[in-house]
C-alpha cells in the first residue's frame, strides 16, 4: 500500500510516519520509483504498536525505539517479549516517586511484601519494580494505621489474580509479536484505567446504597428527596 | 495532653502542628497557662486526617481546609460526608488530563459511558468526575481498537463492585466524622495503589504459569535455565 493509505489505516498522519521512517521506528518500504515506496501488513502493525506505546504508554521516542529494537531481536520466548512490552510501561505506571531504600521502615516493609508474594505462591523476579511500589503503598498503609487493608491484602490479591488469568491469555494470543506487544501495552495501561474507574464509580453506588437511595435510575439519577440537586436533569 | 504527646502520637512534628494551628487547619487547645495549651482526642483525629488527605490525597493546605469546613457543618449523612471525601481525592486520582468536550468522538464515548452505568443499575451522580475519565478510557480503547477490552468491561465493574462493597462499609464504620473521612481517603488512594500493584505482579506470574515455567519459590524465584539471571540470588 502506498503511504496514503497507511496512513489511512493505521490512523498516523504522513508527516509523522515520515518522522518516524527517519528515526528508524519504522523500516522503509519497499522503492516502486522516485520519492514512492510500498508498505505491508508488518509496517501497519508496527505503527499500531508505536501508537500504543506513545499514545497509551506516554513514551518518549527514544523508549519506544529501545522496545521495538527487541523486537528485532532472535526469536524470544512470549513470556520474554511480553516482559520486554510490560517492563516498558510499568515504571510510568507505578509513579516516579523513589523508594527511600535506605530507610530502615522501607526496607522492612520491602521485604514484608517479598514475604507476601512467596506466600502467595507468585512467580514474580525480584527485579520487578511493581515490588519496590507494593512496599512503598505498605509502608504508607503502616503510617495511617490501616492495617486492616494490609489484612485485606489477600482479597486484593485474589481480585488482581482474577483480572490476570483473563488479561495475560489475551494478549498472548493477539498474533505476531508486535500485536502481542502492542496488546500487553494497551492491555496493562488501559485496563488499569478502567478498573479504577470503574472502582470509584462502584464506591459512589455503594454508599448510595447503604444510605438507602431508591432504586437506580443510572447515570443521571438524581439525589433523594431534599438534596439541593433533585430534579435537575442530567448534566452533559 | 501537651504539644509534644500529641506530635508524638499523631506523627506530625511540633513546628507542623503550630503550622496548622496558624492556618486553622487545627482548632486551638485549651490555654493552661502562658504559651501552654491542652489538646484532646478529637485533635489526635484531625492531625490523622489532615496527615491522610495531605500525605496520601496529596492536597493542598487550601484544599484540605475546604474539606475540613464540610466537617464544622450541620451534620450531614454519612453518604454525604463519604461524598466530600471522595471528592476530595477522586480529581488527583482521574489525572489532569481534560477531556476534549467539543470532540464529537469524546461526546459520543461519554454517552457510551452513561449508558453502560445506567446499564449496570449503578447510582451515579451525573457530575461524578469519574465518568468523564470512564469515556476517556473508551475513546482511548476504540482509538486503539481494543473492542475486547470493552467488551469485557462487565467483568471489570463486577470487580470494581467486589472491591466496593467491601471496602465501603469498612469507611463507613471508621467512627467519627473526622475518622470517616480519613478512611475513605486513605482507602480510596492506596487501596488503588495495593490493587493496581498487585495486578502487575499478577501479570508477570501468569505469563510464567503460562509459559510452564517450574513452581514458585517466590519472589526471588529465578528465570529457568538458559536465562542470564540463572541461578543468581534475590537482589534485595
Amino acid at each position: 500500500m502506498r503511504i496514503a493509505e497507511l496512513s489511512r489505516r493505521s490512523g498516523t498522519s504522513i508527516p509523522t510516519i515520515k518522522y518516524y521512517l527517519r528515526e528508524g521506528l519504522l523500516p522503509p518500504g519497499t522503492s516502486t520509483g522516485r520519492n514512492q515506496a510500498e508498505y505491508d501488513e508488518r509496517h501497519l502493525g508496527r505503527l499500531r504498536l508505536i501508537r500504543a506505546l506513545r499514545e497509551v504508554g506516554g513514551l518518549s521516542v527514544a523508549a519506544t525505539r529501545q522496545v521495538l529494537a527487541t523486537l528485532d531481536e532472535p526469536v524470544r520466548s512470549t513470556h520474554e517479549l511480553m516482559g520486554h512490552a510490560h517492563q516498558a510501561v510499568i515504571r510510568p505506571l507505578t509513579g516516579s516517586r523513589s523508594s527511600d531504600t535506605d530507610d530502615p521502615a522501607w526496607r522492612s516493609a520491602r521485604q514484608e511484601a517479598g514475604r507476601w508474594i512467596t506466600s502467595l505462591g507468585w512467580r514474580v523476579h525480584p527485579d520487578n519494580p511493581a515490588l519496590d511500589r507494593l512496599a512503598d503503598v505498605l509502608l504508607a498503609l503502616h503510617r495511617v494505621e490501616r492495617t486492616d487493608l494490609i489484612a485485606g491484602l489477600p482479597q486484593y490479591a485474589a481480585t488482581a489474580l482474577t483480572l490476570a488469568e483473563q488479561e495475560v491469555p489475551t494478549a498472548r494470543d493477539a498474533g505476531d509479536p508486535a500485536a502481542v506487544m502492542a496488546a500487553v501495552v494497551t492491555g496493562t495501561v488501559l485496563g488499569e484505567a478502567l478498573l479504577t474507574t470503574l472502582r470509584l464509580l462502584a464506591h459512589e453506588h455503594v454508599s448510595a446504597t447503604l444510605a438507602g437511595y431508591t432504586p437506580a435510575q443510572g447515570p443521571g439519577c438524581e439525589p433523594p428527596a431534599g438534596d439541593p440537586g433533585e430534579g435537575t436533569p442530567p448534566r452533559r
